[in-house]
């Protein structure tokens, strides 16, 4: 039986799931383990700036690989990236969080070390963990192989983050090299009797309709849900989180899930339904436009990661992927009418208004290509994509659950390093881009070429609409020069643009098309402090966004 | 009996402890505890760029002013702060951390609310903040009046952090404004009998030592603690966290305890004593050279924030301030010998070499004036003041023992945000700058003077000493060009440097001694990557840190 260091075994079995890339902050407790990355051939270290721009970047990267790796030092690392993870763990994105920890001795004669209390505590950090994460383990002499073996078999199982704390000594310790991670299989006969129910609730229904969101993609699902649709000749929406997990221009496509305010023929279709069919879906407050719908999924079909819910029966291990193929199979297909919501007809000319979002609306709509990668970041950027159409293979990533502004950048910058060769763009506003702002020096450092929209409004826009009054001090920024702040990362090439009318818009998007194949675009677009893209208009003037 | 509403209760009764700046982001869930600083005419609201930067300037703010404050939104901002309350919780600093959280009605349906989960769990946070905090509690319509007193009461008597969230309708309602705060006592009869029996063993005792700690300052007892060592004639030494609670240039002042490797006369007073008094002592690894003392300090006599040990007798409930006031009068009163440590001698002219530490230890040392306030960042530059000679009432600031990197900027934002008058000096390497190289701009913004030193020495230098080679990869951080992002922050008036050989810092500190008169200094020190304090090198040259 050949033999393997603990910290070894780790990163191979981690290199089996597709990460490649570690990303996080070397620290004297971790050194073992960024070791074992770089010493494995097949793996690499990605050193970020700090532990909240090293989370969300394996955040970013695991939504567009499948599974993402971050590696902190015990306490004063892993508490800085513990919103990071509490975001996978709301929006079910599967990262590893390894944590280096003091050597064995020092745990046992409860030392006080540095990174530690006065009076220690060795598992404050897990215990803390342990509520942001689904699973977590703290490695010792017996327990190392069965305990990684375990976390990433949930990891797996869930696609949710799972924690491990690893001493330095144990890192160098031997094991054998006899891999036994679980993989995710249904139960075969609870499988079969959810796929009967689905099959007879669906063949029996006038008027189903699926509503498909981000969970088909966390699952791994996408082409199984495409099929699914298309076998059976259903009308599909997406929630807002979930837009592009199907593809805009199939003919079942109605558009987007926007609640009673937009796309209304969505709306009916979806809540005078006899069976809509739920799938991946989040029934959050935003993701719903405030809970602006009737259905409720598990008095229907709801099927998500692990568990598929029929007329309040639940199937317990019964994987998405599994029954969606098994559907696929089953349901008679139908040759539905369906209704597609009018895209949003617009066609203003250029012009030298200041910027509005109407405009810069049209434009962005004509810029997107085939494959695309959007991220925006919490604020009313977020309310800014949902009413694109979206080319072939185009998406979009938000984290409109968890919403925590500044995730955007560096998570942007993790997909990136996953998928370098595609296109992706940042949309941001300048108050969330303030808080992790470094990742952009990230992304030169690894040439990578996104292309980069601040919205500069001078405060938090969504905050002035939330708060009580939106002149209140505290939603003014610091007025920085965001452009300056960029060059000054690197000394690499980048092209830079600020932005004050509708004709600079038009412009500039099309320099940005040709230089993004050569260096990362920056580009600062300014408006008045409360211009606001049409959803937000709409929602603001229905009242429906009020502080919680 | 007039009524008030608690988040304004909550402000006004921490205004009373001397908080009149509340640092944080806003965010709508916290929007009503964020009004109640601005609507109290005594309170302000310190917008900060992230919660990390905000976390640690309610630290430094807490180290100078006696309690800091902290405002975050519930989960995506109080985690983000995880890490600088666990540093206040590991170095005693009294932060109280707000947390604002949703509405009742949503937490008793728990509704699926922006910032939290697919399956929602609205107390995840507070049982994570638990384990970083020395009480915490989660307001209702029941408890919220008794749990504000509860925690206020608890985090004046232990000076640890505390941890409150308030829902936004809790915020709002009214409740008898006749505070009830339990200010700390000590227990009469435990206080007497720990004098006395203190008082036995100190004047029976041949050659006692003082040993003073950093909670001498924490507990609010510097006047105390000097009184008492001027009353009982006994030398007195410091630890490294605690330099600058006692004025340096008092008689019994010996020198700083810097273990077996330097002021050696202070080891053996310390090693030999038959009487070491220990007040406000912490036996971290760093603050004791990596462990190199032989005191046990409950052996003999350790006089903690409110509990006294004596001969491992435990006398609990004795506030620190207490015992040292009695001590003070009935402690004989002694005429020994103290040996001072001979300060470091060394007269090297200006010169053209790259820039050394050793003649930057000179020149610093001729530059340093009474009342100067140095911060100090983990990683080498830790190690640069312990063996200065500190002017009247200098002080230096570290966080030697939680050990979190990029720390030191926004604290020292925080502490001149309570000290906006005194001159104030950051020691920063560009490692730990990098991670909240923000703050920086908030300085700007309160126009606020302090001169920051940055060392660029490409990379993490103490990881390179720690780390199996010093060229590992992961050591390296991204080259930035410092001063022009510092100047993009703001559009003020700003004196920056960069400073290359020996002659370049003794100028530098002439000039800079001047304009930080009227505007904030950033000075960037170049060395060779190994370039290394004399006090590192010593312990390098020992082998005494290795990777843990």
């Amino acid at each position: 039986m050949s033999k393997i260091k603990v910290s070894d075994y780790l990163i191979q079995e981690l290199y089996k799931l597709g990460i490649k890339d570690f990303f996080g902050l070397p620290g004297d407790y971790c050194f073992n383990i960024v070791d074992s990355v770089q010493n494995n051939p097949n793996t690499k270290w990605i050193g970020c700036t700090n532990e909240l721009n090293a989370g969300c970047a394996a955040d970013g990267y695991a939504r567009l690989n499948g599974y993402g790796a971050l590696i902190t030092t015990y306490n004063v690392g892993e508490l800085s990236a513990m919103n990071p993870i509490g975001g996978c763990y709301s929006e079910n994105v599967p990262v590893i969080h390894i944590v280096g920890a003091p050597k064995t001795k020092y745990i046992k004669s409860n030392a006080v070390m540095h990174h530690n209390f006065c009076e220690p505590d060795y598992y404050a950090g897990i215990r803390a963990f342990e509520n942001y994460t689904e699973a977590s383990a703290f490695l010792d002499e017996q327990n190392a192989k069965n305990e990684i073996e375990r976390v990433i078999s949930i990891m797996m199982r869930t696609k949710k983050p799972v924690y491990i704390a690893i001493p330095a000594d144990i890192c160098d310790m031997e094991i054998d090299n006899e891999p036994d991670i679980q993989l995710p299989v249904s139960d075969e006969k609870t499988l079969n009797e959810a796929v009967e129910h689905a099959v007879r609730l669906i063949d029996n229904s006038a008027v189903p309709v699926i509503i498909g969101d981000f969970l088909v993609e966390r699952f791994i699902c996408k082409k199984e849900f495409n099929e699914f649709v298309n076998t059976c000749g259903i009308p599909v929406t997406t929630f807002i989180m979930g837009k592009g997990i199907i593809d805009e221009n199939s003919k079942y496509f109605t558009g987007s899930y926007l609640g009673s305010m937009e796309n209304t023929d969505v709306y009916f279709q979806v809540n005078n339904s006899d069976c809509p069919i739920c799938v991946g879906t989040v029934f959050g407050d935003f993701n719903t436009l405030k809970y602006d719908i009737r259905v409720n999924p598990k008095d229907h079909i709801e099927i998500l990661g692990t568990v598929t819910t029929i007329e309040n029966t639940v199937y317990e291990n019964v994987l998405m992927k599994d029954i969606l193929t098994k559907l696929s199979l089953r349901v008679q297909k139908r040759n539905m009418k369906v209704i597609k919501a009018v895209p949003q007809v617009c066609n203003i000319e250029d012009n030298d208004n200041p910027l509005d979002f109407e405009f810069m609306f049209q434009r962005f709509q004509e810029f997107l290509k085939e494959d695309d990668c959007i991220f925006s970041d919490t604020g009313i950027l977020n309310f800014f994509p949902p009413m694109l159409n979206f080319p072939r293979n185009a998406r979009w990533y938000n984290q409109l659950l968890w919403a925590s502004i500044g995730w955007a950048t560096p998570a942007l910058f993790g997909a990136m390093v996953a998928k370098p060769s595609r296109r992706m763009i940042l949309l941001t506003g300048e108050g969330a881009h303030q808080l992790t702002i470094q990742s952009v020096s990230n992304m030169f450092y690894y040439n990578l070429k996104p292309i980069i929209f601040v919205l500069n409004n001078s405060g938090y826009t969504i905050e002035r609409i939330l708060s009580k009054d939106p002149k209140d001090a505290y939603n003014n920024i610091i007025p920085w020069a965001y452009t300056d702040i960029i060059k000054a990362f690197c000394k690499k090439d980048v092209f830079t643009a600020k932005v004050y009318t509708n004709q600079e818009f038009a412009d500039v998007l099309e320099i940005a098309a040709e230089e993004q194949k050569s260096k990362l675009c920056y580009i600062e677009l300014f408006t008045e402090e409360m211009e606001l893209p049409y959803l937000v208009k709409k929602l603001y003037r229905r009242n429906e966004i009020k502080p919680e």
